[in-house]
């Protein structure tokens, strides 16, 4: 039973692979809650979106986060991080199930499942948001780099004011 | 250091990556509680057994959920999500650790850890299930089709009745 | 869109792949309970160390197993089963987000994420730990040993001593 990829599905097989290491460095610098460093991640005009998945599968665009472009995507983390009611805490975001749908021109379509958990100084860790990446990736200098990150959660949010990117 | 990889080596990366595909694309079928699609993922035939990690190493072949052929997996998934008790619920399944282990003639063996979030309305996400899955592959037509799925749980469940296929 | 990764590139995708099959199969040694199995995976003086997350980032070296060499990590998993207080647990462990990053002579640096969900008789799933792996790994005969597996953990325990390999 030899490989017998055909060149379509090597070709998605390769932006699978890139897609999945790209994910791995972008979890561990939210890990690291490097701001500056996330938004890195991004094309400059990039449109990233935090959204539950009831507003999702019924077609309202309303969101948590609702970013186009870097500096939005800068400002809105920081001024969450800076909010009196942001406790310290670590978090762990691992990112699963990712998947390379389709390649149109010099875009790539792609999806993965996340799970965020979050620890709290002397509580035990919990979930504390689990779903689904909705992107479209650019190659920029041989670069992959998000055009799109939807975000669709599953889960009820303890506090909405607190909603860290993912 | 260069790529060592022997032949038997090669063939086994090359099926392990087929099957992680393959796993990604039934998860998001079975999060869409796509009952219709999710049969399609197996041959005709095929053998689909849902089963407690005491009673598998117990060899007892007792199973929450014991089918076999497409026919019965889909009475079984629709009479779940019929039952009155089957509240909403969004699910979320992650699988990881996907293990090619072995190629006997046109069949791969196969593992994987599985772990189901669901996060019914109004509530927080929390585990309704983790296990291993022990597997069987075949190709027909150049896809990769489950011809056996052995789904150990490692669970408690909350509610026997209300299991749903992972 | 075709491949476009340079010869460095390959060698740490190559090295990535490799190590995520050693790390399914470590999992499922550790998910038996299995300790002669697991001790395998590490070179004869390997060091394995289980840490918190704010010690090792405040570069405090205390941790909660420290061990130099496989009979050092035998002796302290063995102890730990035999310990009245470790209640029959189901353990499941899943390892995502691995990452190769760089490689240097014979020893490959990488990391990835852990998550240890464990099943106690009679209750629900729960996250026992989660946190990062920081592993040195180099090639003895053709196949990757560990010469260093740094755990960092998030989790406050809830039990000390009760902490089992990861």
């Amino acid at each position: 039973m030899a490989t017998m990829l055909d060149s379509k599905s090597a070709v998605l097989r390769d932006a699978r692979l890139g897609i999945e290491e790209f994910n791995y460095a972008y979890a561990e610098t939210l890990d690291a809650m490097d701001v500056d460093g996330w938004v890195e991640y991004f094309t400059e005009d990039a449109f990233y979106h935090v959204i539950a998945r009831d507003n999702a599968e019924s077609g309202l665009p309303l969101g948590l986060i609702y970013c186009e472009g870097k500096a939005m995507m800068r400002d809105r983390a920081y001024a969450l991080l800076n909010t009196e009611m942001f406790a310290p805490r670590y978090l762990h975001l691992s990112i699963t199930n990712t998947r390379a749908l389709a390649i149109d021109g010099d875009e790539i379509r792609a999806s993965a499942n996340y799970t965020l958990i979050e620890t709290l100084v002397e509580e035990t860790s919990r979930i504390q948001q689990v779903g689904k990446y909705r992107d479209v990736f650019v190659r920029e200098g041989g670069r992959l780099l998000l055009k799109e990150r939807i975000c669709i959660y599953d889960s009820v949010m303890i506090d909405n004011c607190l909603v860290f990117p993912v």
